[in-house]
């Protein structure tokens, strides 16, 4: 038997661009927390996921009681995590519990693997994929964070309009080889965003394509830019807020819509499926509960009709990692996956094992999560964590220091 | 790396008592299939399951193209037996990959858990509880096979009435302490089960009950039997056919109903989920794929508020082990599980492992499923398998050698 040690927590900060959505922009830095989980027979396994305030407390509390849990008791870390957290989630929101367990779900799975010298796709039932595919996640963007001189603009440029999008899309595709395209809207009136992903549709006729506002749009303008987007969009993300406005936006068009934001946990399952509200849910392990529910999630959509596909965050290489080996074992999930990977430029883990080729991710073969931490790199974004002084992701608040009206454009249009 | 290197199945027969049913009444011999599985690295895995010769050539059409497969690779395994199987399930019945690939995938985590020395309730994500709690399995049974005199009659006497239930269920309880009930019914006129049920309410108040009927009644009858067991019943399992009557029935009790004859593939969950029809499904790895499938049914009954339960056919060891397994490994399996054990003499497995205390059975602590077989037996049985010439399971056509004009009994009140 192995059983947990030591459990380290690491805030760390790392550069973001100004990337704009529904809630404003990007922050120069995003946070995440790493998780190492050191076990009684000198294994580590990693874990990465938000690093909020409020988020980082609740790790530690479930830290605290993880040393002698045995790394195979996935149920046991569920319990213990359910027993140390307040009870009651909060409705239309994600489950607290599959929240703060995920990170050391993984890093128990990471340990497992590292103890048998397997990689963490065969603890889920096998690769039935060596590589999975990510698609192009395009944003509309500043230059570079404004009155920060020695990092404007950035490498990507600015990209406000049509052109500036189509830009940053042949950039991003010559560099990794995305087959499919995301675009992040819910920044510009919806005809504006319809235009740029007419123009990513014309010239890039074999890429999927994705947008996702966010819920910047009410009901009927959703319906009107479906019917309008008919052919070009494999799925519609989001476009307006709630089940019910889904399901009736669902009602009038043929594209199917997809959701991170109506459906973030179990519970919300079943009212979507019998109100026929959404067709494709984008998981996310570190919401879902880590690996092994995502892929209770995975099995849930495949039969209830469910399209299956996979949301991102601002993250690392460990959760890259974590993403790649579930996808691989996911038969069901035939979309590419989001990724926001490409807009970081700092990493805490030792480079060489994920890298994009012709848009997928070959799957690590070493034992585990297949990579591992540079302590240095950790120890230098952590250090950038206590200097940066964010401690909970608010991109309303930074994008009003620079425009003090801005409101959310959430249902705006 | 540890793959598949050999399968060998072996048919085998066990003595089975004369027990009634909806269907007609089980003949001498009950069938099984033992499948043995041996890896390149010396391990073999254990898998038991039906053994009509229907049954028997997929899995044998299965077994010859498993070798090579990695004994961590169960979507490799499901993708193998879809592709060896005519597509196509039948409506209403089971799903044909996921009975066959049931007792490769019971085998295949055997093997991983004697090869990391770990149970296979480890593999499932550690035990929820060290111990199973089963139901006694009541039946109305002749005395013995008639014109067999060396078994006639059997130990277990004769229940033709509630008196015989009762003798029977004080002789079962005794001797194994379960704390929970099932009378498999449909084999009487209603009121004439529902007053075993009373008495055996009456004689065991502390302790669960349910009744059977595999769908004898008509709707009316259902809901009128309803209202007359209400209070008395912890379930009534599938008083009567299908999806929609179910639903009918389900909508005038309060009593949940139990399922493992309209839900018994994935496919039928989202209708029965839409149609409120049944509140407990009664889940069984032998048709629900296997251990892991089976934690995904699990899971989905979970999300959508539904109860779980476990069915049982004639069985042995083999599947005993499997079962308690998975269900120490399944949180919200909070009923007692069925089982047909006690009404077996002979098994193919070691003695030593499996036993009922106050109705439970410990979980095997041993690598694997901790059971071990016993090669003797196993060659006796499957003699027995061949002198018996039973090739697949008809209780209807053996009813009626004693009772030609028989027919069985569903709907019929
Ligand atoms: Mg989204
Ligand atoms: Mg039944």
């Amino acid at each position: 038997m192995s059983t947990v040690a030591r459990i380290e927590l690491t805030p760390v900060a790392f550069a973001d661009p100004p990337l704009l959505n529904v809630s404003g922009v990007h922050e120069p830095f995003a946070l995440r927390t790493i998780v190492q989980m050191w076990t009684d027979d000198g294994l580590v396994g990693l874990g990465e996921t938000y690093a909020s305030d409020d988020h980082l407390a609740r790790l530690q509390a479930v830290a605290d009681v993880l040393p002698g849990l045995d790394v195979f008791d996935l149920n046991g870390l569920r319990r213990r995590v359910s027993t140390v957290l307040a009870p009651g989630g909060i409705p239309n929101h994600q489950d607290p519990v599959d929240v703060v367990m995920s990170p050391f779900e993984v890093a128990l799975l990471d340990a497992q693997g590292k103890q048998l010298g397997r990689p963490v796709v065969d603890l889920l039932g096998g690769a039935v994929r060596d590589e999975v595919s990510f698609s192009a996640y395009l944003f509309y963007k500043w230059a570079g964070h404004p009155g920060r001189p020695g990092q404007e603009p950035d490498s990507w440029a600015e990209a406000l309009d049509p052109d500036g999008i189509m830009r940053q899309a042949r950039t991003m595709i010559e560099q990794y080889g995305f087959t499919a395209i995301k675009l992040k809207g819910g920044v510009f009136p919806p005809e504006q965003e319809a235009e740029a992903v007419r123009a990513l549709a014309a010239a890039f006729p074999e890429h999927k394509l994705r947008i996702d506002p966010n819920c910047a749009w009410t009901v009927d303008t959703s319906i009107r830019l479906a019917r309008e987007l008919s052919g070009i969009l494999e799925y519609l993300e989001d476009p307006t807020p709630g089940i019910d406005g889904m399901a009736e936006v669902a009602q009038h068009t043929e594209i199917p819509l997809a959701t991170n934001m109506c459906v973030v946990a179990f519970a919300h399952l079943k009212p979507a499926v019998l109100a026929d509200a959404v067709q494709v849910v984008l998981s996310d392990h570190h919401y879902w509960g880590g690996l092994r529910r995502s892929q209770l999630l995975g099995g849930i959509c495949g039969m209830f009709g469910l399209g299956l596909s996979m949301h991102s965050n601002s993250h690392l290489g460990i959760s890259l990692a974590a993403m790649t080996h579930l996808a691989a074992a996911t038969p069901n999930l035939t979309y590419a996956c989001d990724t926001h990977y490409p807009w970081k430029t700092e990493d805490v883990i030792k480079p060489g094992v994920l890298s994009f080729e012709s848009g997928s991710v070959r799957v690590p073969s070493g034992p585990g999560l297949g990579v591992e931490l540079d302590d240095d790199a950790l120890g230098e974004l952590h250090e950038q964590y206590l200097r940066c002084g964010i401690r909970k992701r608010d991109d309303t608040t930074y994008m009003r220091t620079f425009h003090p009206a801005f409101t959310p454009n959430t249902a705006r249009w």
